[in-house]
């Protein structure tokens, strides 16, 4: 079945499986990943947003290619004998599904693509429009394919064979339509023979790092070490990180970038560590309507999500290594101040510690 | 009952219930809160390290107590006739807790203190020996409880009633005697009519400032918001927060200090965003053993702490409010280079963004 990707195609794996001609999209329900590979089919409007809002389908690019599927699929089901009914129904279902998550531009991004090629052919008929659309929706898919193994090339000349990479949320295969954007490299690398070592952030709230990420890099053999997100500073402490790949969901003019919760941490600490640190993305990701960050909406999502264990039925695969520090420790120079039952203690500690400890009373 | 104090003491709370002239220790299992408060008793010393290593009993100061109320459990229980044998047995029993977890140094201090007072009485009959180890367990509560006041009135010299506070992992009474280090100027501060907000790491993979932090603030009145760690980033970012507050395990004598994984990495991103950046804690928690960091070991623990959601049943108070940010961004200026499919973008973005994108082919 031409289009019809599998998950297990081995080191090359693709995410979205789409059945042709159908008025559905069939999808690997991401939600449930490790533990299960269960394919869902979306055939309504409401199923395939609520698909989106909970990440059953997520990244950025995958988003993109799932909404143009979406509403390639929501046009051949549209009751319409002429354009200005098709072209109304479509664009009241783009804007629904727009409405589902709003930080990731390549969302609004296909689906002003699909509306364009509807409008631009407003004078063909309903059946040659919905070809249009249909084939419309395989270009975005392919194009991205392209786009991620040019991604993926770039990004493997900025790595040496051997290099242990450190890595937020997951932007491989399964948030896009093949490599990945920031797994991308790692991958395309292995397929090569190269070794890279790849330190995953477990991602909270939702676990994608843990999830995903590790299940793919397992699936491609690739040496994977978890670790929570808060351990990614001790591990570029350790002087073991050779550089930082993170995915993007929009990127402003000024370069600013819009990433997973917790990526903006991560880069403080990659800065002050000394640790490279690059953003992958296609060009579709970049938003000439923001000129920085200030001007890229943020998603505010459910408190249950942090509360209870949502869910993640299986947070990780079985085999995948873990570091797992108690501790860590911070640099003198980081502290403000040291406050005991003495007194406040403020720097140069190594004088002022010693005579704190010294002063009887308290 | 002398010594046997409650969680529920309202706005003091205190944490290890003690059952003087036993054989044993009862303490409320942390690993069960906040769904549930059960107290247990551990009358052998098998159970006394494992209520230390898998964090039944956790916290620095609260670990020196709990060690102290166990050896004296333990000297009570010892079959000797004479000094030697029950110096001995004390020996073995203080090496073996001591074991049960490395980083905080409060552990083999308030073992050794205790094991000094044996030493210093060896001419004294076992019955006055061991009552005064009982006195000498009471007079390290005692201490802390003093200690813990005097730290929160410090601490609390550095607020202004209404600022925002973010804190990572549990230093509240639970950690230590009454009050806490980090917690203990909030505490003190809501005692007295003061309104802070505090923002809590979540503090995976353990959850304990979900767990136990947001818990004893519930319970205080204290208006908390729960954060998974890696959004502590965006919340200083977004000028929030007006100073950390965090607690220690053992700090080095220039100032090096070691506490819960992802507190340097907290430390880093206070620095980057001007939060001041405070570690709070008892002078005992002040190893003269160790010149910097690098001295203090680090504990590692065991992997499926991360890989399986492990003992948490309720992660957080039902309650409780939350910040969920999905994505947060990250300064351009933080972004070594951009990697998109038609090529590698570097600084300066708002000029090789825009041509990038103009540039034909890939």
């Amino acid at each position: 079945m031409a289009g019809c990707l599998s998950i297990a195609d081995s080191g090359k794996m693709e995410n979205i499986a789409f059945t042709p001609g159908r008025d559905g999209v069939a999808i690997i329900d991401q939600t449930l990943l490790p533990g299960e590979e269960r394919t869902v089919t979306l055939t309504n409007r409401e199923d395939m947003y609520g698909a989106i809002y909970s990440l059953m389908v997520r990244g950025a690019p995958a988003i993109g290619i799932f909404a143009a599927y979406c509403l390639s699929a929501l046009a051949n089901q549209a009751e319409a004998d002429e354009f200005e009914g098709l072209y109304a129904r479509l664009r009241a279902d783009a804007g629904y599904l727009n409405a589902s998550r709003p930080t990731a531009v390549n969302l609004s991004w296909a689906l002003n693509r699909m509306l364009g090629i509807a409008e631009r052919n407003s004078r063909r008929s309903i059946s040659e429009i919905r070809d249009l659309l249909y084939r419309e929706s395989l270009a975005i898919r392919d194009e991205d394919i392209s786009m991620c193994r040019a991604i993926s090339e770039h990004g493997l000349s900025l790595l040496r064979d051997g290099d242990a990479i450190l890595t937020h949320c997951n932007a491989g295969p399964l948030a896009t339509s093949k490599y990945g954007t920031a797994l991308g490299p790692i991958l395309l690398g292995a397929e090569r023979g190269m070794k890279f070592k790849v330190y995953a952030d477990e991602t909270r709230p939702l676990l994608q790092g843990a999830r995903l990420t590790c299940y793919e890099l397992e699936k491609a053999g690739v040496d994977a070490v978890l670790i929570c997100d808060n351990m990614a500073g001790m591990v570029m402490k350790n002087g073991w990180i050779r550089a930082c790949l993170v995915g993007c969901d929009r990127v402003a003019l000024n370069g600013d970038t819009a990433n997973k919760i917790g990526t903006s941490a991560l880069a403080v600490n990659a800065r002050y560590y000394g640790v490279p640190f690059y953003v992958l993305g296609p060009t579709s990701t970049i938003d000439p309507g923001c000129r920085s960050g200030g001007d890229i909406p943020i998603e505010l999502r459910d408190p249950d999500e942090i509360k209870t264990l949502f869910f993640a039925k299986t947070i990780a695969p079985d085999g995948v290594k873990c570091y797992n520090p108690a501790f860590d420790v911070t640099d003198h120079s980081l502290i403000t101040a040291i406050v005991t039952q003495k007194g406040i203690c403020y720097p140069p500690y190594e004088e002022n510690l010693p005579a704190l400890m010294e002063n009887q009373g308290a």
